[in-house]
């Protein structure tokens, strides 16, 4: 189905030109393993010493590869690593078949990588509750190492797709003492998708050096203030992985630089904001802006609350102005909030004040507002210093389209 | 709107014959709120005695009406009591003008039956952060007074819809020691629906009599299991409002009294099951039963994760036995589950067990389960001996219709 879906209107122009990650090399193939036509599988291949970190979705029903990866994570770096990713059948729910499968799919990219099986990690993303057809995958792979390229990022990005309508990717390059160190990502994912968890399919790829505890420390810190501040339809996946990879190849320590980890965070919030804006049936890119809770993790509750709200999202899609609605959801969030003390505004249009609708406010612009692509809600509660900003879209008749009739 | 909109499909036939509950007289009226050419207000007038118990929102920002009701539950019902509703506009997050709206209704409503302005209980339903046009409803109460009418509940219930599509209304009698006790309700609601609050406008009236304190625990512990288990679109109105008044006019005490909890909470299940039938948008009534899981509570958080999710909801809506989502969603509530101890039915079919599907479902089976009006999910998380049973309703295109563009 991912192919025949229009492109959102709210994708970039194009995929942007990623900087070559030294010691990274990837390939992209079909397997079938449901869609035809298309790539559908991609493997990746790290230099020895790579170190690898991980996030991963929470959920009590996650899948055989997420357990997998999981119990891989923090091993010996020497060797190097890979990743092997399909579309199209997530391996989830699928019993011990589903363990058998990812067991059978390492064994065979060790056999033909040289790498051990505890350095293979695996995703797979689709269907949930189909068994696997492993065979397919693991047919591809000797093509699929043969393959391997430095400048395959944007081939891996499209075969890991499912109702995605673009491929994801971002980049940034830091010099840090006088060496340029490069960061490059890849990410999946436009439904299913709500954050508290790790997130969707994303792949981050560095050539810094960073021992892997302290990646593990700045991927986990970092993903909490991207990727789990989005939310497409508060639904969390089985399967969303998020891993960052440092090969080292660029000779240059990274550890305590400022530099790189603002370059992280932003190649992280690109990626995860491109998920939103891939928002199955999304027509609004919308951020909500809290200010003024008790505290962070308050301020995070209200605005996911805003932000996961059904009446608030097709409000949005009908470019209502309808600020009574997020009234409705900040007062349902079970966060503090006093309705004497609360202000709301539109952009730059103050809505809604001192428990009341702002005595300026014309609703004309609040619906000049509303007919942006772009949106942004700001809620100042008026009671402490929290903050959160979490991204969000609208929800349409095209959401429901797509998953009355989609089986993922 | 809510003219309008077609009738549901999962309405009953007709409005229920209702009892006459002796003690109690409404008249409905129409004050022009905001909808032109129907009834939009009602008023319902109890003998002196009549005892008086809620439960509401716990919205932080619930409106003036139910900040004012419960200000005033519990108080001396020697005088009997009032209740005002108007729909149209729920005077909610409209500061100290709604306060004013509500104290000049009270007060005209005293002035006119004769009843203390403690004992005058108010309810709003609509748009929210509009001023409620008070002085519109204040003109008709003397008219409402007049026509006060043992038979209106059906007028009444018809008075308080907003984009519902149908009037709701429920009923039973029992007999104790030789004696009729009769218990009538009426409810509104349809979009804004979500559980663990109080819920909607319900009023219910009875003849039975019952102490304050004992009506409220009934109230509240019937709420738990009925009202405060069903959800259409996860949010929570800054209105809901639920009372049970006791008129005591047919002179039977029902203190400790089996059938007339069995009574009471029979018509309290009828009712929230209709606001569900008239769910926005709805096309199908759902009951997604939940039993082995580790407590009560947990097996209320694992139904209403499923009964909330979009992606489940939206695969009802295109009838797809897309047992997948069930498990997402049973994996991301928080509460406990193992994937190899669940098992999920739908219907009587068996779909998945041990951890993955069932060997011997069919794929047409549950297939066939989609195609009922009526759907019930079974999933037993094979923990412990908590249980809990939450309905719901799919979410369709009606629904993106109704809320993109009716103002609520």
């Amino acid at each position: 189905m991912g192919d025949s879906l229009p492109r959102s209107p709210l994708a970039p122009s194009s995929f942007p030109q990623l900087p070559v990650i030294k010691g990274l090399r990837l390939c992209a193939g079909a397997a079938g393993v449901k869609y035809q036509g298309r790539n559908d599988v991609m493997l990746a291949v790290m230099d020895p010493g790579t170190t690898v970190a991980g996030t991963f979705t929470r959920s009590k029903t996650r899948s055989a590869p997420v357990r997998d990866c999981q119990a891989k994570l923090g091993g010996d770096s020497s060797a190097g690593a890979a990743i092997l990713v399909n579309s199209g059948n997530s391996n989830a729910f699928t019993g011990h078949y589903g363990q058998t499968s990812v067991a059978e799919i390492c064994a065979a990219v060790a056999d033909i990588t040289g790498l051990p099986e505890a350095r293979i990690f695996t995703a797979s993303t689709g269907v949930i509750g189909e068994p696997l057809p492993h065979d397919r995958i693991i047919a591809q792979i000797k093509d699929l190492n043969d393959g391997l390229d430095a400048t395959a990022l944007e081939a891996a990005a499209e075969a890991i797709m499912t109702t995605d309508t673009f491929a994801k990717g971002a980049s940034a390059e830091v010099t840090i003492g006088g060496e340029t160190v490069s960061i490059a990502g890849i990410a999946k994912g436009s439904g299913m998708i709500a954050p508290d968890m790790a997130t969707m399919l994303v792949y981050i790829f560095t050539d810094a050096q960073l021992p892997q505890a302290a990646l593990q420390a700045e991927l986990s810190r970092l993903c909490d203030r991207s990727f789990n501040c989005i939310t497409v339809d508060s639904d969390t996946s089985t399967s969303d992985s998020l891993m960052l990879c440092a090969t080292g190849a660029s000779g240059v320590d990274v550890s305590d630089s400022a530099e790189f980890s603002q370059a992280l965070e932003a190649v992280m919030l690109d990626l995860s904001h491109q998920v939103v804006r891939d928002g199955e049936g999304a027509t609004k890119f919308v951020e909500i802006q809290i200010t003024g809770a008790v505290s962070d993790a308050e301020a995070k509750t209200h605005g996911l609350s805003i932000a996961n709200s059904p009446l608030v999202k097709t409000a949005i899609a009908g470019e209502d102005p309808n600020w009574g609605r997020v009234v409705m959801a900040i007062g349902k969030s079970g966060a503090d909030a006093d309705r004497d003390l609360l202000s709301i505004s539109f952009g730059d249009v103050l809505v809604a004040e001192k428990g009341w609708v702002s005595p300026n406010y014309r609703e004309e612009d609040g619906a000049a507002q509303m007919t942006r692509d772009e949106i942004t809600i700001k809620v100042d509660l008026g009671l402490g210093d929290g903050t959160c900003t979490v991204w969000t879209c609208d929800l349409t008749h095209q959401y429901i389209t797509i998953n009355a009739d989609y089986r993922s």
